[in-house]
């Protein structure tokens, strides 16, 4: 047992613990993914029956699987969202091979996930093209995150322009959004992978056959990528952007996020709160 | 330069040769993906600007890259589906790594396509399952073609059973169909292979997401894979089932493909047809 770090990230939700029969997929590492199904950590069924009630408190009792070691060059304010934005979009970049310098990658959408996802496209030697509906999000975009390129999706030239010039693309937009204009985007054989949750996935055929596309969902990430992950943030010294906030701020910080007013992650600095 | 076989398929299309240019795809052997485009076999632009014709003819001549050496042993009949139907399921399912016995497989869709799918999965040591609208052709799917078990799609308490249960999933159906009954039945990180081309693809981002699954397109298959599942067909004698047709019957033939009337290819007989 363990006594889990007092920062928590903000308003999203992480697999604290599975199901407690052992499956392969829980021994591999990848316990979200259970058959069973995953343990939530907010006002969800625990193993045990009793209610998950989150990490919003002074101290919380982990089983030792589920806790993390973070290094002690890393300040624990940034490692907060490593654990959900961060491993959300990291998974899929390492599980279909992201991790290839040279290569191109779209980041559709910049906000939490994405702008994770801009962090380690460029510390995996990628050339990285931000999508955005905002063209306000730009200079910041290339300047602070140093991605390479910035387009305002609604831009149909250069949209066109595009074509067929990217390896991967991670599509963190949870608002609906065509998936068509992207996939035209992706060279042979490219992979588009989705982590948002839009209300539908919807696409031709075509856009999938000619040229043998792909589409894959990805799902927070497992303790052992996790942790992999953690290590290689600490070592490439990559911290995600955050405000921190006591938790006393929460309803307006809650504001300030439905009004997409924050770059890009609130965390709670939970033990001076509560002090 | 050399003389192509007077068996053609009937009523599909495969790509004949592709632009002139080089490109790296092409030297792959994946032309049918070049990124300038494949010129297609039938009423389409060759790359010296005349319109193709297809192979509905005595002779033609075809530059030597897309020749097709057949084996001496294997019925040129039989290899006419192959380089449609067979490339058409047989290139996803080696790209997508479906040839590791003890898999298992779902076969959306027995005609043409779904027929080969079943027979490559056997030969692959797959387990094999097909899903059809049609209960009437169970008996055949399991005692000719061999497959472990036949569902039919529409029985939404077999289905459920199955829930979790694929390694791989090949859709071969064309008409529209839900996706997100297919897809809850893959296993985590299971794949669904579409090669047909219903009107839309639409699906739930959870369906995605949670098993971090993935949908793939595939469209025939280059230069390079074909002649390999030529050799791998005679090899492990696989046969399309066909019927052979003189061409003085293709109006007819028409008419059953429509009223899918056909165990699962007519072939035409180009040479005693036109002699």
């Amino acid at each position: 047992m363990f006594t889990a770090s007092k920062l928590v990230t903000m308003l999203e939700w992480e697999p604290m613990s599975t199901h407690a029969e052992v499956a392969s997929i829980c021994n591999d590492g990848q316990e979200v993914h259970c058959v069973k199904g995953a343990v939530f950590t907010f006002n969800r069924v625990d193993a045990d029956g009793s209610i998950t009630k989150g990490g919003y408190s002074n101290y919380i009792v982990v089983h030792e699987r589920y806790c993390y070691r973070i290094p002690d060059n890393y300040p624990l304010a940034s490692a907060a969202p490593l654990l959900c934005a961060g491993i959300t979009v990291y998974t899929p970049m390492v599980h279909h091979k992201m991790n290839q310098p040279g290569k191109s990658l779209g980041v559709i959408g910049l906000g939490g996930l994405g702008h994770m996802a801009v962090k380690f496209g460029k510390a995996f030697g990628l050339n990285v093209t931000i999508f955005s509906t905002s063209l306000s999000k730009k200079e910041e975009a290339l300047s602070v995150l140093g991605a390479n390129r910035f387009v305002v999706s609604s831009d149909e030239e250069q949209m066109k322009a595009l074509a067929k010039s990217f390896d991967f693309i991670i599509d963190t937009a949870s608002g609906d959004h065509p998936f068509d204009p992207y996939m035209s985007l992706l060279k042979t054989a490219g992979v588009l992978v989705l982590v948002g949750f839009p209300s539908e996935v919807k696409f031709s055929p075509a856009s999938l056959n000619i040229g043998m596309k792909t589409i894959s969902g990805s799902l927070v990430g497992g303790t052992k990528v996790t942790q992999e992950m953690i290590d290689f943030c600490a070592a490439q010294k990559i911290y995600p952007n955050i405000e921190v906030i006591p938790i006393q701020y929460a309803n307006e910080a809650l504001e300030r996020l439905i009004n997409r007013d924050v770059k890009y992650r609130f965390v709670i600095d939970i033990e001076n709160s509560l002090k």
